[in-house]
C-alpha cells in the first residue's frame, strides 16, 4: 500500500526544485545549475545517464555496486530530469499524466478503486 | 493539490510493469524487452537520454519540438528506468524513498501536512 | 610499422561520405541519414556511445561480447561521428589536426623521423 | 593530400597512450584514469558522447559554440576511445581496420594508388 507521504515526493521535490529559482547560486546546487544554464544541466543527464547503465550491469554481474548504488543514479538521473523540466517551466506533474495517458494507468485506477462487483 | 489518482502513477505503472513478466513477448513491447534482456534495456534508457537532450534543445530555440514532445521523452526516459528497474527486481518506490532522503521530503511534506500551530 | 594504405583509411571513408551527399538516399544508409537530418544522426551518436560502454563492460567482464564486437562498436561511434561532420561541412582531418595540436605529436612524430643525433 | 605526418596521428597517439601506462598517476591525466579505471574510462565516453551532441546542436543553430569547439569535443570523443581501447589492449588500428573491411576502404585506397592506365 502506497503511502500517502510516500506518493506526494515527487510534488514535494517541484516544490523544492521551483524555490531554488530564488535561491544563492553559490550556495545551492540547484540554483548553481540554473545559472550555468541547460548545456550544463543537459550535460548531468547525459552522465547520470551513463552511470545508470555502469552501476546497472555491475549489480547485474555481482560486482562492486550495491543495489543503493544502482537505486542512486536512477535517483540522480530523475532529480535531474526535474531540474531540467523545472528550468524550462515544466514539473514532474506533466511527466506523470504523460505516463498515466500512454499505459491507461488512470483506468487501471479506477478499476482498482473500484467497489468489487457484486 | 496532488488528486489521489495523480500521485499512484508511478504504484500503477510498477505494478503494470511486473504483471508484464508473465506476458507473451511476442504480444508485449515490455515482456519483449525483459527477453532481451538487460543489454537491451539500457540500450532504450541511452537512446532515451539523447532524445531528452534533442528535445531539450529544440524546445529552448523554440524549434521544431514542442513542450508535449520534451514531456514525452522525459516520459519515456523514466519508463524505461522503471522496466530495467523492475527486471533486476526493484521499482519506483525504492527510487522515492531515495529521492525523500537525499532532500529531507518527507520533512517537508510532515510539516505542510501538520495543521498551522496556533 | 604503420602501412600507408593503413594510415589513409580515415581520408578515405571522407571522400566516401562527401560522395554519399550525391547517392540516393533510398539506396544508401549514409545519404538516408543526411536525409533525416542532424537529430537522427546525434540520436546514432548516443546509441553508438552507449553500445560501446556496454561492450566494454562485457569484454571486462569476459562475457558474451567478443574483443571484435568491442571493435565494431567503436568503428561505428567513430563513424558516426565522420557523418555528422561531413553533413556540417567538416571531416576527420580537422580532428587529427586537432589531437595532433592537443597533445604534441607532430613533434612527437617528427622527432621520431629525425634521424639520431650522434 | 594527405601528409606524411597528419596520417599518423593516431599511430603517434596509441604509442603516447601505450606509454603512459608506465607514468605516474599523479602527474598524467591518462595515467590516473587508468588508475581509476575502466568504469571511469567509460563514464568519460559518456560524457563526452554528450558534449558532441550539444556543440552540434549549438554550432547548428549558429549559437555560441563556434567550430572549434565542435572539433574539440569530437577530438574529446575519440581521444578517452583510444584511451579506453588501450586500457583493454587494443589501439586505433583495429578501429581503422574494422573500418577499411567494412567500407572496403582499401580497395578504394587502391584503385586510387593504381597509375593511370596507359
Amino acid at each position: 500500500m502506497e503511502s500517502p507521504i510516500h506518493s506526494d515526493v515527487l510534488a514535494a521535490l517541484d516544490q523544492v526544485l521551483a524555490e531554488r529559482r530564488e535561491a544563492d547560486p553559490d550556495a545551492s546546487y540547484v540554483a548553481d545549475l540554473y545559472r550555468r544554464g541547460l548545456n550544463r544541466i543537459l550535460e548531468k543527464i547525459g552522465e547520470e545517464a551513463t552511470e545508470v547503465i555502469l552501476a546497472a550491469k555491475d549489480f547485474e554481474s555481482g560486482g562492486a555496486v550495491q543495489r543503493d548504488a544502482l537505486v542512486g543514479e536512477v535517483a540522480d538521473l530523475w532529480f535531474h530530469s526535474l531540474v531540467m523540466l523545472t528550468h524550462q517551466g515544466l514539473s514532474s506533474r506533466e511527466i506523470l499524466n504523460c505516463l498515466e495517458e500512454r499505459f491507461g494507468l488512470s483506468g487501471i485506477d479506477e478499476k482498482a478503486r473500484r467497489p468489487a462487483a457484486r
